[in-house]
C-alpha cells in the first residue's frame, strides 16, 4: 500500500547514466532530476506557483532550521510542510546533521579554500554516542539532535522523504577519526531506521547516508552498510575531496556499489559540469543551493554562447556592460523572466535594490536548472550525453575529465 | 486620433461619486481606481503578472528616482518603461517635483507629526522660477528640474498620462508664500503644456496639478487655472490640512470646482476611509505607497471583522498571536495568499526574514485595494456607497464625518 516506487533503466550499455522515476505520493519525479532547497519552508525569494511555472519537481526544506523555527510542532499543527507552505509536489528533508556540523566547524568549502569562520561563533557543543549537542544561531538556546529526534522532527514536517541523521565529517580530519565517525554514524542508521519502522505509515520513505570521506574502503564499508538495510532511497555525503577530479573519483567509486535499484541523490552538488559528471555514474538526484543563491548576488547561468567572458557559467548582471544591454539573459530562453526583461532591467533592479530582481533571476536560474536536467534526459535516452554537455560545459573544462563519461 | 477619453456618469442624483472609463492606449480603467506605486520602475516584491493576478488596473512611476537611476535615456533606448519593467496596462508618471520638495525639506506628513528629518541630508537647493536645483540622494551630484526637463524626461520615460512640474509647498508655509508658490507653479504649468504640445504625438496625455494648501480662496483660483488650460486630467496636490477632516473639507471644496469632464486624481491619498470620502466628493483615482510599504513591514490590510484589535484596519502579522493561527489574513479573500497561506506561514516567514514573506503579503494588499475599489464601484452604481463603506471603515471611524457621504 505504498504510494512509493522507484524504477529505472539504463538506455546505453556504454554508460551508467540512466532514467527514472520516482514515484512519491505528491507526484512522480522524473530523474535525473534537480532539488531546489527551500531551506526555511521557501524558496527564497519565488513563490510555488513561480517554481512549477520554472517546471520544477522537486524540493527540499531543512530539519536543522526548521526545529528551530518556527519549530516542527508548529508545522504539524498547520497540517505539514505541503500544506504550510503551499507545495503540493514531491519533497524531501534532510537530517539536520549537515547544518549542524557544517555550522560548527566550518563547511568543508570554507576549510577547502582556507576560509576561517570570521566572527560567527561556533554553535556545535558536543558530539557523543548519543547525538550532538548545539546552540541555536538564533538565540542561543541549547538543543541535542539525537537520530531519533531527528526522524521524529522530521515526521512532524511531514514531506515524501526523509533522511538518517549522521555525523557529516569534516575535510582535515584524518583516517582514524574518519572510521570512528562512519561507524557511529552506522549506528545513527541503524537508531534512525528502527525511530522510522516504529512510526512508519507508508507516507514517507527514508534515505541512508554513505559517509567514508575519501577512503575508497570506508566508503565501500559504508555502502555495504546502507545496501544491507532496507532504506528507500541512498545520500551520498561527507567530504568529497579537495578537488573536482577527487569529488568525481568519490562520487564514483561509491555510486557504482550502491544498490542500483534505490534512488542515488548526491548531497549539495549542484554544478553544471558536476552534474553531467554524477549522471554519468548514474546519480538521479542533485540538490544544491548555488542557483538560487547566485540569482539573489545577481549572478544569470548562462550556456557558454551567452557568456560574456569565455569559459564562465553565468552572467554578473550587476555588471556595468549590462546597463543598456537589452537582450534578454539568454535570448533562446523560454522562461518567464527572458521572455519578458532586459539584461538592462535587471541591472537597474539590482542597482536600485528592488527584491524584483533577486525574483526574477532566480526564477531563470530554476528554469535553467529544470531545462539543464530535462536536456540530460532526453540526451541519456538518445544515447548522446557527451554530446549535450558541449550545449552546457565550456569548452576549456573537457579535456581532464572526459574519462568519466561515456556516450 | 487620440487613444484617450474619459467618460462618467452619476448613477446617484444625491450623489458626486460617479463611475467612469478612463481610456488610454494600455487600456481602460474602470474608475474609481487606485494606482500602484511602482517608484523605480517595479512594484516592490511582486512581478507585473502577479499584480495582474490580483486585479491591478494601473500603476505610476516616479520621474524622480529614474531620472537618477537608470536615467530616462537608458528607458527610451529599452523601448519606454512599459517595455522596460514588462507592464503593459495603463501607466503614469509623476513630475518628480513632490519627491524633491519632501527630500528636500520632509514629507507634510513629517512636518504634521512633527518628524524631524533625522540624519537625512537636504538634497534641494534652490528654488528658482527657472526650476529646482537639488543634489541625487544617490551619489550627491547636481541636477536641475525645469518644468520642460520634467516633461522631456516623462516623454522619454514613455507612460499614458504625465504630469505637470509644480511646486508642492511644505505644510508650515503661511499663505503669502503659498500665493507665491501657487502663481510660480502655474507659470510651471504653462510651461509644461508648451513643452507637452511642442511634441505631442497622441500617444501621452497631461495632467494638471491642483495646490493653494488649505486655503479655499487659492484652491479656487487653481481650479480656474487648470480648468482654463487643456489639460487631459486634474491631480490635486500639496499640502491637505492638519487632520482628516481639514483634508476632507479641501478635497471637498477642490474636486467640486473643477471640470468634471476631465478626470480627476487625488494625490498621494490611499487609506480606505480616505478613499471613500474622496470617491463621495467625485474623486476618480488614488494612488499612494500604503498598501505595499505596510505590507513590506508585515502588515495585511483587513476588513473590521477580522482585524484583531477593534478599529484596526490592518493585522501586523509580526504578532505572535499568528504563531500559530491556521486562518488565512481574511478567510473569505480570494487572493492567491489567502487561498494557500496561513497566519501562522506568513508569521514564520516574517520571523525568518523570507522575502516571499514581502510578496505574500503585499500581493493580499494590492488585491485587497483593487477589491475595495470594484464593490465601491458597484455600490455607486447601485446607489449604495455609504452602507458600502459599513463593510470595510470600523464603525468608530463614521460619526465625524458622514455628512461628507451621500447614498
Amino acid at each position: 500500500m505504498s504510494d512509493f516506487s522507484f524504477s529505472y533503466h539504463y538506455p546505453s550499455s556504454k554508460s551508467r547514466a540512466r532514467l527514472g522515476q520516482l514515484q512519491t505520493p505528491h507526484g512522480l519525479v522524473e530523474t535525473p532530476a534537480f532539488i531546489f532547497c527551500a531551506t526555511k519552508a521557501a524558496i527564497k525569494a519565488v513563490t510555488p506557483d513561480q517554481m512549477r511555472a520554472c517546471g520544477t519537481q522537486f524540493i527540499l526544506s531543512n530539519t536543522y532550521h526548521l526545529m528551530l523555527q518556527p519549530g516542527a510542532e508548529v508545522v504539524a499543527k498547520m497540517g505539514g510542510l505541503h500544506r504550510f507552505m503551499g507545495w503540493n509536489g514531491p519533497m524531501l528533508t534532510d537530517s539536520g546533521g549537515f547544518q549542524i556540523f557544517s555550522l560548527g566547524h566550518g563547511s568543508v568549502a570554507a576549510e577547502i579554500k582556507g576560509k576561517r569562520m570570521g566572527t560567527r561563533p561556533k554553535t556545535l557543543l558536543k558530539i557523543t554516542e548519543e547525538g550532538a549537542q548545539f546552540k541555536s544561531y538564533l538565540d542561543g538556546s541549547m538543543h541535542v539532535l539525537t537520530p531519533e529526534k531527528s526522524i521524529e522532527i522530521q515526521r512532524l514536517l511531514g514531506p515524501d522523504l526523509v533522511v538518517v541523521l549522521d555525523e557529516c565529517t569534516p575535510f582535515h580530519v584524518d583516517k582514524a577519526y574518519t572510521q570512528r565517525s562512519l561507524d557511529m554514524s552506522h549506528r545513527w542508521g541503524v537508531r534512525s531506521l528502527q525511530e522510522f519502522q516504529r512510526h512508519d505509515d507508508g507516507r514517507q520513505s527514508l534515505y541512508g547516508i554513505i559517509q567514508g570521506g575519501v577512503y575508497e574502503d570506508l566508503r565501500r564499508e559504508a555502502c555495504d552498510f546502507v545496501n544491507s538495510q532496507p532504506f528507500f532511497g541512498h545520500a551520498i555525503g561527507g567530504s568529497l575531496g579537495a578537488n573536482k577530479q577527487q569529488m568525481y573519483d568519490v562520487v564514483a567509486m561509491t555510486a557504482q556499489r550502491l544498490d542500483p535499484n534505490r534512488p542515488i541523490h548526491l548531497l549539495g552538488i549542484g554544478g553544471v559540469r558536476d552534474i553531467f559528471e554524477g549522471v554519468a555514474q548514474g546519480i538521479d538526484t542533485f540538490d544544491c543551493v548555488h542557483p538560487t543563491r547566485l540569482a539573489r548576488h545577481g549572478g544569470a547561468l548562462v550556456r557558454p554562447p551567452h557568456a560574456l567572458k569565455e569559459g564562465a557559467d553565468h552572467i554578473n548582471l550587476r555588471n556595468s556592460s549590462c546597463r543598456e544591454d537589452p537582450n534578454p539573459i539568454e535570448p533562446d530562453c523560454p522562461c518567464p523572466t527572458c521572455q519578458t526583461y532586459s539584461r538592462a532591467y535587471l541591472h537597474h533592479l539590482l542597482k536600485a535594490q528592488e527584491l524584483l530582481g533577486m525574483t526574477l533571476i532566480t526564477m531563470h536560474n530554476v528554469a535553467f536548472m529544470n531545462r539543464l536536467l530535462t536536456a540530460i534526459r532526453a540526451s541519456i535516452a538518445e544515447g548522446r550525453l557527451n554530446k549535450e554537455r558541449k550545449n552546457w560545459v565550456a569548452e576549456d573544462d573537457f579535456s581532464e575529465l572526459s574519462q568519466n563519461l561515456a556516450a
